[in-house]
């Protein structure tokens, strides 16, 4: 069983000891005779896991008691709709910051409902090569949140620091950087992630929101949408996505183990350098991000020709190195180095590089 | 390993080789080096699995072709919403008949988003024990649609025909029923189920909609709620729950295996008739629902005293045939048997049965 290193933007890589334990776990949980996928959301055994899974979260990230944790479902571009839903009443106009195009789609996705939200800064004439400077005077005194794409997956971009808006609830998308870091979660009104990058499966979406933010929601909206709702339930107003849930809570034991978020983010950087440096070091490849805003999680590069590209990733996929390809929109190739992805990997990646380079010199 | 007889009423068994399948799989499917948790929904490997996936439930159902498979998030209480949101445009109105909780729960729903809807008929004064009689002339002639709820699992009750609505669409929640049984798919519009009974584990949503249906959605509602986004997007407008589809495909690979649908009735009915059979034939039990609404999935029934409905739960439990305390809404028990319960739990269920019945008198 030759395991691969798989690059993929998400779903990607999980930790193999989860994986092991996941699969030790299938057929019988601990001395209950049944596989957690079997358990009903309702029984002491699955209980204590949601609980657990809570517990060890906000002992990871460190979420201070005014926060709500939830797990949901739908991904991210559910919650595009449901943080308008739950959020603009407060004063009836919201903005945001289009820096690539899952931030994109969430402005276009309020603008479908109706709403008065205003994009106050975009990179898109740069390609979405950095993310915009965000400053507070830029946001409109009565927006009811600032919402912001905290780390672009498709461009390879992230904030190099929290936007301060001051009274003005902060709205963060981080499926692609969550858990990866330590992040000062008292500067944000709502954090939300999908799970399949970082911390699990696809099939689960993390919602952190403030408490005094839940009175807001909408009448007439979808009362699965609700995070109020979800709230006052536990995450278990109907059946939870359970197994994708105990995944991520045997994700977090992993991180734990290793020494929680400072550790992480050691090893990633450790990770992410190693790859920079060698972009930064040579003229073969083109790192076409702006160093201040590169990803510690997806490192974009090309070779300058469309047909190189082609060839760069599908002959690493043939070496063991997968998914490098960048996205469909984009093109050139795309490097996903989450959580889960071994140093050796990124060491295998930097000599494919070096090789697929002297092999294929440019006319 | 000792496997236990679980009951429950969802999340539920799985087939034992279905899961053994999935952690012989679990650290490298196939060839692939990975998991399927950690799958770009776009890779060629799994884009295989998901389309597999459908081929196999189109075979199994008999699904025809002006029909499309849509493999979602949220639960069938989501799908509360997304009916009228993507249907009631047709004519304005709807209706609905009110045969348990979750019926109820649609109905509510409907009502919140603001809707013209009308509870045409409901079991609710006889405390859910059977499903109202349905017949055409009783449903508004420019209704949208009519909403059942084919099988109610906290009651232990279902429709023993498909309802005639002439031209109406039909919409079924189907959570419940959903593969136990041939069902012919051409006199429903809509069908929809949550898979963590019948199928899967809890964190996939099947709706089966006729396409005809799919030009009525509100234009301004969330558009991962949108049944045409999703047909139009082969249910990946963006990541779909790609695991729990996957061990979707594995069971109906292994009803396929056993025969089929038919099959499948033959041995969910045999298990029933033990169950039925018994209640039928003693006093110490009673079954509350009533013939002719009797569900071959959910069997309800009381002692008639709520401490030994209380001690018969426990004492089950101890003999490893587990959660089979009723509803916390209606008390009593509940043995769910769906298709992945072993004949041999229901004998076994059966003969626990007649133990307590023998060891516990009642005064």
């Amino acid at each position: 069983m030759n395991r691969v290193y798989n690059f993929s933007a998400g779903p990607s890589m999980l930790p193999l000891p989860v994986l092991e334990r996941a699969a030790s776990e299938m057929v019988s949980y601990g001395e209950s005779g049944m596989s957690v996928m079997e358990m009903s959301h309702r029984s002491p055994d699955y209980e204590t896991i949601i609980n657990a899974t809570e517990t060890l979260l906000r002992k990871l990230m460190n979420i201070p008691d005014n926060y709500k944790v939830l797990f949901l479902q739908g991904g991210a571009s559910t919650q595009f709709a449901a943080v308008p839903l739950n959020l603009i009443k407060r004063t009836g106009k919201a903005d945001y910051i289009v820096s690539g195009q899952f931030s994109g789609k969430a402005f276009k996705e309020a603008q479908k409902l109706g709403y008065d939200v205003k994009c106050i800064a975009t990179s898109k004439e740069d390609n979405f090569d950095h993310v915009p400077v965000v400053t507070k005077d830029m946001i409109r005194p009565d927006a009811a949140y600032l919402h912001i794409c905290f780390n672009n997956t498709i461009y390879g971009t992230k904030y190099p620091y929290i936007p301060d808006t001051g009274d003005i609830p902060l709205v963060a998308d981080m499926s692609s950087c969550i858990i990866s870091e330590p992040v000062d979660v008292s500067k944000f009104g709502v954090i939300y992630a999908g799970a399949q990058k970082n911390m699990a499966p696809a099939g689960l979406t993390l919602v952190i929101v403030r408490e005094d933010l839940l009175d807001y929601a909408e009448e007439k909206m979808p009362t699965m949408l609700e995070w109020k709702t979800m709230a006052e339930n536990g995450s278990m107003y109907n059946t939870p996505p359970c197994y994708t849930i105990y995944i991520a809570k045997l994700v977090y034991e992993w991180i734990l183990g290793l020494g929680g978020l400072d550790v992480m983010k050691e090893m990633n950087v450790k990770k992410a350098n190693l790859l920079y440096d060698y972009l930064d070091s040579q003229e073969y490849y083109i790192a076409p991000v702006q160093k201040e805003s590169r990803s510690m999680m997806n490192v974009t590069f090309v070779t300058g020709d469309a047909d190189l590209d082609k060839k760069f990733a599908s002959e690493a996929a043939k070496a063991g190195l997968k998914n490098l390809k960048g996205h469909r929109s984009v093109g050139g190739m795309r490097a996903s180095i989450y959580n889960a992805m071994p140093y050796d990997g990124v060491v295998a990646l930097v000599e494919f590089m070096k090789e697929f380079a002297k092999n294929n010199p440019k006319k």
